[in-house]
């Protein structure tokens, strides 16, 4: 597809190596959870690598970027591209680096799991449950799906998150291996402080081929869903609940009416449509706990509780788990493709009121999803709020609203590593990249300050990268 | 020694109950560390019961408690009496309820066990641990010495709080069996918001009779101390380490010095006496991102890894948790008896000024130690202070600066459940010592809000308890 790129010389050099150029199976691996965003879908749909190639071992993936950097062939990783922004999708073109089949379990511990990048999270738990009654202690609400490695370096956080905070907290990545992209790739293991280079690094400045995580116990969760007659009470009981330091809890978030019965279909007969619901994940020696504080909320309606139903009545009902994160978002879509959605922080300590404030004044425009975490040793909590789309002009004012509020917005209508999260350049990630990446043929594009490092993220513009400019014209 | 009591009658009556009634050993069981404060030492050391009873079931304990409600003997129940309060002291003589043999670990399950009250809290985790790899979430730093009833009915948290928060907190507690003194004592079954009637009541309206407790997983715990130039920098350091919520402590206080060489003899050669420390248990997945965050910290000094040790080094030695909390204090009690100690909350989010401004202000007189622990949802300190003793009203007024600089003294100079808290009634526990102890025969004398229902907690004065004037008389 591309005269860009030496592609047959690229699949000469690996000989030993599955790779894939079929057309339409390369562009179907180019993709990800991007059409979630009008913005997005509209910039990225072109997008194509050449080919796919699809190392099985760490030897491999040195192979491919030696052979890669050798021919100047770009080359985008890809776990098992569930990102939301883009992250997975080769702007220039050249090799998707599909890293789905590198996926065993390779070690288990008390307290620890090592792995190769592609394993999917649920089948490391699969392993490490039975073995030794652990589990992951973090996984987004696309834990059936989602790679390890992709979540490392694509993802943020998510179920668990309301214990342990998210992944760029010390300790909730223990060690990783990264191949870095030169003529001779050098294989290097990360851990405390220097594992910011590469995690949340979209791929941009290595390829991690080997993981070090921390695991938590496997207990038995329940799934529990309260309603409550205003947001604003569901929002002040999910904060206390968070805030019960003694309290085991895996997941913990409020999602206003008619969410919840409009969307979540397979619960919605438990779903009242004009109330706002909590839904978390508790742990079955924690639910009288629960109970008791929840009986301490006036409106409090407790709608749903795993533990009291039958195999049968719960057959066919996902986990509360994927009625949260962007599964919220995802139910949605199913149902009103025109919805779209938002990334924001309501900061401690004013989280309940900003909370309300917000979502007063746009009304059913934007519905309320608040996702509880912890947050530097604190509790609150972010928002993937839904947003009942209209034009672009109207996002970006609805998201200037809520930075003119005091909430900050991580725009996922963006595929920029800046523009994504804090809108300024991560200098560890930048200098590792020089190191990592000289020619800067990884993942290209998405980081700005590498592609332009004059660029001004306050401009008010969108960073639109060359190389996918050029494609599209 | 008493003719207060139809001793001889209960003798008779108990006919299958373990008794002891040699004044001696009576005496001996009368007391805990109330010798800690020189207040308490003065006005309980004549303190003694008349009888000691020791019920091994649930039966016997009936049976004791009908007896008494009979005869109209006041009892006072006791673990293993290593409360610091004189909270395990007759005031008033009668029976010493000794449920030291009243102690076994019953079921263990998934994040559960389920214990008799007398059982001694690392008895109940070397049970636990090689059937489960499980441990008790919290326990006081007499840990080998203390029973878990009487943690619940007499402590508040510990090592464990930096995780977990204290035993006040929903989850901490999942049940109880608790006997009421009546005529016909009941058998409650107390859990969710009930357990506050009893949790901390000094045994003042019910025996606890069993206890279900949650476990957490059982790590390797990694001793670590380090040292700072400064207190500020240890607090610091210690408030972004708790704070890092994905890196899994037990347990994390700072010391000033010079305590920590003057005082922890054991450890002294690895301890310089200029430098305020910060010891912490990390689990040993946990240590690399440990180590990390603590490159980030100037003045930081890695002095101890106990991971790093040989056998031979680290024994005769304790751990850190045996060098934190009251044992801080015992510690420096053994070597200089004139000194005794504070109890204070350091209210977030003001904490680590707050301590650099108070400890400026009094300088040696009260040197810092805090202990780092989850509280509401944030992360915030206790202190417990040493302070070298002068006299009674300095002591007062060493308390009265700290709450006028606004941290809050829980005073560890007081009998009484509310001149040792929060200055004011508990309504929940009085309203069930009213059902649960009409006559007012549990553990008299350390619940004003009973004795002297008009009684001003903020007159400045000392609640002195009749009987024990009379006794005194
Ligand atoms: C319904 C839905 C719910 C979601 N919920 C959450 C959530 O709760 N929390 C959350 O954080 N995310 C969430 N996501 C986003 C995404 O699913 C996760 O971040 C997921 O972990 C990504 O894993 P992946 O294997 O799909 O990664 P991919 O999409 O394949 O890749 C993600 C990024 O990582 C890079 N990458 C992949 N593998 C490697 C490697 N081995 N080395 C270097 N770079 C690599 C890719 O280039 C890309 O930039 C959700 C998405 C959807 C569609
Ligand atoms: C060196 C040292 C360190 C300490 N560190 C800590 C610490 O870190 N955290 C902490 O919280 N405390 C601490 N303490 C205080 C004390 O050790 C603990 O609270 C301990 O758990 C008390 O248990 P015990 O069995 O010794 O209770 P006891 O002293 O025997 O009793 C405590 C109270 O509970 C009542 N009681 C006992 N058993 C029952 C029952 N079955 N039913 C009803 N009431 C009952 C007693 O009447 C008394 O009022 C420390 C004390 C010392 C001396």
């Amino acid at each position: 597809m591309s005269a860009r790129y030496d592609i047959a010389a690229l699949k000469s050099r690996l000989g030993g190596i599955k790779t894939e150029d079929n057309p339409a199976l390369v562009r179907q691996k180019s993709r990800d959870f991007y059409w979630y965003s009008p913005t997005l879908k509209r910039q990225l749909d072109h997008v194509t690598a050449d080919i796919i190639v699809s190392p099985m071992s760490e030897a491999q993936v040195v192979e491919t970027l030696a052979a890669c950097h050798a021919l100047g062939i770009p080359v985008t990783p890809r776990g098992t591209g569930t990102g939301n922004y883009g992250q997975a999708m080769p702007l220039s073109g050249g090799v998707l680096l599909d890293l789905s089949g590198f996926n065993a379990v390779k070690d288990v511990a008390l307290g620890r799991v090592v792995t190769e990048p592609g394993a999917v999270i649920a089948q490391i738990d699969r392993q490490t449950r039975p073995q030794s009654r652990q589990e992951m202690r973090l996984h987004p609400s696309t834990y059936s799906t989602a790679s390890i490695g992709g979540f490392i370096a694509g993802g943020s956080g998510g179920v668990g998150s309301i214990r342990w905070g998210g992944l760029r907290d010390a300790g909730n990545v223990i060690r990783l291996k990264v191949v870095t992209m030169e003529a001779s790739p050098r294989v290097l293991e990360l851990s405390g402080d220097d594992l910011h280079k590469v995690s949340h690094a979209y791929g941009t400045n290595g390829i991690i081929t080997e993981v070090e995580m921390p695991l938590a116990p496997a207990y038995d969760w329940v799934d529990v869903i309260v309603s409550f007659d205003t947001l604003r009470e569901a929002t002040e009981y999910a904060n206390a609940v968070g805030e019960a330091d003694g309290l085991l809890l895996k997941q913990l978030a409020v999602v206003d009416a008619p969410v919840p019965h409009d969307y979540f279909l397979r619960h919605q007969k438990y779903l009242p449509r004009d109330k706002p619901v909590a839904m978390a994940m508790v742990a079955a020696h924690a639910v009288s706990s629960l109970m008791g504080m929840t009986k301490r909320f006036r409106s409090a309606e407790v709608l749903f509780r795993s533990d009291r139903m039958s195999e049968a009545d719960l057959k066919g009902l996902p986990p509360v788990f994927e009625l949260g994160w962007n599964h919220t978002t995802l139910r949605a879509l199913r149902v009103d493709p025109s919805i779209t959605y938002l990334q924001v922080l309501y900061p401690f300590p004013n989280q309940v009121e900003l909370v309300e404030r917000i979502h007063a004044r746009f009304g059913d425009e934007v519905p309320a999803h608040l996702e509880f975490v912890r947050f530097d040793g604190k509790v609150t909590c972010f928002g993937l709020p839904l947003v009942r789309f209209t034009t672009e002009e109207r996002l970006e004012e609805i998201m200037a609203i809520h930075e003119e509020m005091g909430a900050p917005i991580f725009n996922p209508h963006r595929y920029t590593l800046e523009e994504g999260g804090m809108k300024q350049t991560d200098e560890i990630q930048l200098a590792f990249k020089r190191e990592a990446d000289p020619d800067g043929l990884l993942n290209p594009g998405k980081m700005i300050a590498w592609e332009d490092p004059t660029y001004d993220y306050r401009s008010g513009k969108t960073f639109l990268f060359r190389g996918l400019s050029e494609h599209a014209a």
